[in-house]
Formats: C-alpha cells, sequence, structure tokens
C-alpha cells in the first residue's frame, strides 16, 4: 500500500489539506481560500495545483494511497455534495469524482463530523473501539455514529444527525433547520451565546457578562467569566452540559456506545462542562447502560483534527467504476 | 447447507418452537410451558425433548442448520440472559451455550425485537432492505435496528431500547424502567390503556369507555370504541400516532432508515394510528429526511412472527469454542 493519504477539509471560508502518513502524522499541510473562486472547476484548479506542490515538495508523487474530503453535507455514497449550503458553486458538486479525475487517485467523501470519527477511530482517541458516537460542538452540533467498527450513513448516506435530536419538545429555540428544540439550538457556541442572552435577561443579578454588549456575547467570553467564577456563567454551563448530558442518555439506547467522544472548542471547557454533562447522563441513564458509557475528549490536535480526518477516509478510498475510467484517462497522458 | 433452523421464543408464559425451512414456511411448531419448572435444567430437557420429537416426526434429524432464540434481554455477544425479569430461573442464564449443548446444533440468542427485525429482513417485509427499523408495539415497545444489512448490537449487545426514548422531558409518565418519560409509557399497550384512564378523567363527554371500569380497559377496548366512532377513543389514537410519529422522525437522525417496519396488536389499529403517526413524522422531520422513510407493517403473520424471527437467527448461528466443543462432545455418544 502506497504509505500516504492526503486528507481535504472543504469548509465556507478555507479549504485545509494535508499530505498524512499510516500513523497520523501530518507530513506537510497546507490551505486555499474556498470562496475564491465562482465557479467550481477553477477552485479545483487551484487546489490540484497547490496539492500537487505540497505532494512534489515531500517526495510523494505516485505515494499517495487515496483521497480522503470531509466537507458540509457530503454524501459518502453518491460522492457528492447536494446541499452545499456555504460553499459558492451550485449544488449537487460531484466532488469525489471531479477530484479523483483531476488527481488520478481515488477519493471517498464524507461530511466533517463522520471524517472526525474516522480520524478519531484511525488516529486518536477510539483507536481500538469498535461502537461510539463523535459529537463535535462547534458553531453547531455534528454526529459521526460508529456501529461495530463502521461509520453509520444510513440509506441515503446522510445519517449521524445528531445535532438535529429534539431535547425540548416543547417550547423549544428555533434550530438554523427550521425546526425548534434541537440539541443544536442549546449545545453548539451559538447555543451557549444564546443561553447567556435568555439567562441575564431572566436573572437580575451582577455579571461580568453585563460589561459585553448582550449580542456580543461569544461562548469564549462565558468561558472566561466562568473561569472567574461568575455565577451565571457557571449555570449557563451547567444548563448546557445537562441538556447534553441527557441527550447523550437518550443515544445510548440507539447503538449503546462504549464511549462518546466529544470535539471542538466548547468540548475543551473541562469540569465545567463535563461535571454536569456527566451527572445529567448518569441520571437520565437506562439501568441497563448505566455507568457504561465513557466521555472522553478528542485527542487530535484541534489545528489537525480536519485534515487528519478527511484523510482517515483516503485509507479506505477505492476508485469506483466511474473513478477508475477517470484515473484509467489521466493515467494516459502520464505514460506517454 | 442444512435445509432447516429452529426458532425458539421464550416468552414468560409459553416456549413456542417451529422448524422452518429457508423460504420462512414454519413446517411445523408447537409449545411447552416456560414457567412450569423451576430448574432451568428441567425445562431444557422438557424443550429438548419436545423440540427432538417435532424434528423426528418431520423427518428433519441431521437437517437442522441452527437454532435461533429470541428471549427478552438476551444478549447476542454473550449468548446469555443477564436479567431474565420474567423467567423462573436465576440470571446470568447461560442460554446459548447450554441448548446448542443439549441439541448439538450451533445456537444463538438475541432479544425478542432483534429477532423480530432479523425475521423481517429474512422473510418479511423488510425483504432487500438494509436499512430499517422494527418497532414492536406489544405491552412494551422493543426495537430492532438495522444498519447496512446488519443488526445494531452494540459494544454490549444490549443496543436497540428505543421503546425507551424519552418523548416526554418534563412531567413524563412513570415507565417501567423506573424512569419518566419513555416512549413505551405512551405506545405501547399498556400505554394506550393509560391515555384512556387519562382522557377519561380530564374530559366530561360522554364514551363508550365509560361503560367499562376504568382500571379494566385495555387498548383493544380503545380500538373498538373508536372503529364505533367514539371522539375520545379517537382523540386517544391520535394522541399515540402523534407521539409516535415524534418519535420516529428522532430515530432518523440518528441511521437514516429506509423504512420502520411496525409489528404488534397496536401496529393493527390501520388508519387510526397511522393517520396522525405520519403526518407527526412529516411534520416533525428533519427537512433533509422528510418524505424518505417508509412505515410499514409486519408481513409476518402473528402467530408465526415470534417463531420465524428466532428461527431467522438460526441461519446465521456458527458454533463459538465453547459450542464447538459441546458439539463434539455431544456427537461421540452417536457415533458409538
Amino acid at each position: 500500500m502506497k504509505p500516504y493519504v492526503l486528507g481535504i477539509d472543504i469548509g465556507g471560508t478555507n479549504t485545509v489539506f494535508g499530505l498524512v502518513d499510516a500513523r497520523g502524522k501530518v507530513i506537510a499541510s497546507s490551505s486555499i481560500k474556498t470562496g475564491k473562486h465562482s465557479k467550481f472547476a477553477d477552485y479545483l484548479d487551484e487546489l490540484y495545483t497547490e496539492a500537487t506542490r505540497l505532494i512534489q515538495a515531500n517526495d510523494a508523487v505516485d505515494k499517495v494511497h487515496g483521497i480522503g474530503i470531509g466537507a458540509p453535507n457530503a454524501n459518502y455514497y453518491t460522492g457528492t455534495i447536494d446541499d452545499g449550503v456555504n460553499l459558492p458553486w451550485p449544488s449537487p458538486i460531484p466532488l469525489a469524482q471531479a477530484v479523483s479525475e483531476k488527481f488520478g487517485i481515488p477519493t471517498a467523501v464524507t461530511n466533517d463530523a463522520n471524517a472526525a470519527a474516522l480520524g478519531e477511530m484511525t488516529y486518536g482517541a477510539a483507536r481500538g473501539l469498535k461502537d461510539f458516537i463523535m459529537i463535535t460542538l462547534g458553531t453547531g452540533v455534528g454526529s459521526g455514529i460508529v456501529v461495530n467498527g463502521q461509520v453509520v450513513y444510513g440509506h441515503d448516506g446522510l445519517a449521524g444527525e445528531l445535532g438535529h435530536m429534539i431535547v425540548k419538545r416543547n417550547n423549544g429555540r428555533l434550530c438554523g433547520c427550521g425546526r425548534t428544540g434541537c440539541l443544536e439550538a442549546y449545545c453548539s457556541a451559538t447555543g451557549v451565546a444564546r443561553s447567556a442572552r435568555e439567562f441575564l435577561e431572566v436573572r437580575t443579578e451582577p455579571s461580568l457578562l453585563r460589561e459585553i454588549p448582550i449580542d456580543q456575547i461569544t461562548s469564549k467570553d462565558v468561558y472566561d467569566a466562568a473561569m472567574q467564577g461568575d455565577q451565571i456563567a457557571k449555570d449557563i454551563f451547567d444548563y448546557t452540559g445537562t441538556i447534553l448530558g441527557e441527550a447523550l442518555a437518550d443515544m445510548m439506547v440507539f447503538s449503546s456506545p462504549q464511549a462518546f467522544i466529544l470535539f471542538g472548542g466548547l468540548a475543551k471547557s473541562g469540569d465545567l462542562l463535563m461535571k454536569p454533562l456527566v451527572e445529567a447522563m448518569d441520571r437520565s441513564m437506562l439501568s441497563l447502560f448505566r455507568g457504561k458509557p465513557k466521555v472522553i475528549m478528542s485527542e487530535l490536535k484541534e489545528a489537525d483534527a480536519a485534515v487528519l480526518g478527511a484523510s482517515a477516509l483516503g485509507w479506505e478510498a477505492k476508485p469506483s467504476i466511474a473513478q477508475a475510467a477517470a484515473i484509467a484517462a489521466a493515467a494516459v497522458p502520464a505514460a506517454e
């Protein structure tokens, strides 16, 4: 097997890519601006040029086993992005096909949370685990579910949207998805900021958070205030951790994972989040499962995690029939 | 491959078993009383005697590929019943090991809802489906989750307890599991009977159900009244169907199944249940999945379903190392 994979993480702002070895070492990485090109073909040209430069500079030509791509809403089965809400190109975007054709390398795609789960399983905290659930706590809440060593993709490739579990059935917050009461509306960074606004409205005692214009408060501000002992800020973390803990208990009855792995800014809040979370999870757990699942932090460095996760998919990328044809076609000029 | 499997369904009252062929035809079946023997060894003796009689009468000696057993709380991985609440023998019960030793045939066990899912996949409504969720609506609510053609057992063999999803986070009904607000407390036969008692207390208009002593009302009574146009009874089905529909929408974000398959007495309530269920499911569905999953009824005859489900597991029964040794030991006297 060739010794490297190329991991590509496509975000709304930046596309980060890196050359990764089998032990999860990022040999080299770089990035381009995702939104710079209004045409997908031009974006692909720049990605190819820059990634090829990286590959050549690291003596990795013909040594890349596969390309793995993590992107919002990317569909593992079809290789496409069917609803690229934050991307400047019209959907569907035939991502896997286009990239494998351009590079002449087998390519697989999935959404960023599934990529994160694969990254943890291949290089991180989930090594050796066959049943776990990855929860990414960022601007939104993403998830990647692994059952018996396999990512759960569902019949349409879109499974694992646990950020949209309903945690408040009545009078819940409006979520970006148009429904109300989703986990993401409470336990994301934006959810914590919303909680801050609600708590500051409802409560009257002084708080460090009152020094910040209310619509500019971020989850980081809440964290900083809580670390300085601010009671309202600590209560916001209690509230957030409790909701997330109850949700994890509910996920347990589905796939009975060995562990929940948390990733993202909010996951680094330490005991502020973890203490109420674990208490609520244990309290809410069906007795059959009580005390069984671990809640652990991602072991991947945040700067590398997205590229590592995407790269993990590269190891299992196999040429589809269409990809194989494209790779063969791309190989012809090289052979001349 | 040998042409038959033996399916055994162990319930609190009866143990039903049957000889099944590869097309899902129950060649012959019989039953014994589960609770008759206070010792598990005596129970096993009677089961062996009666099942052997059945096998011999149908010319199936040495033609049984495997034995599949469905039993409450049976663990696929360990082959044991760790918490046999309705059974007269002390837990853990080493079910797979004891049966395979006794019969000299590879044996696998799982809980009844997982067995039902396997039955639908092998012989019923889920043939050809790789991603579906089986929901059994009986005295309780059970579930069997199939992802990519495999039953989800989880790390401990106990996954798929969707009857214990929390559907009412606040002020929910007490469930048999000791927690409050579980799906099972609302959408089981007993849940419907509880709804009847609540509705009759809260509402004042006449109802056919008022002719029955309130603590004797069954879900069947509610069905009969609704079929006669009783408004309170119809509203109880609306209430039940709505809660179940919202729960199915929530299950969708987990594994994105192609279909939900409903089984059990309540599932046969037709449009009374299905209409509010599908409306609530569609209304509550994340847009990504809206309109995708089908909700279908089990295709297995209720009388045969438990045996067929258990038998389906017999096709995949492989001797464990301990089982292989036991089978070899059992074969010695036969060879003499």
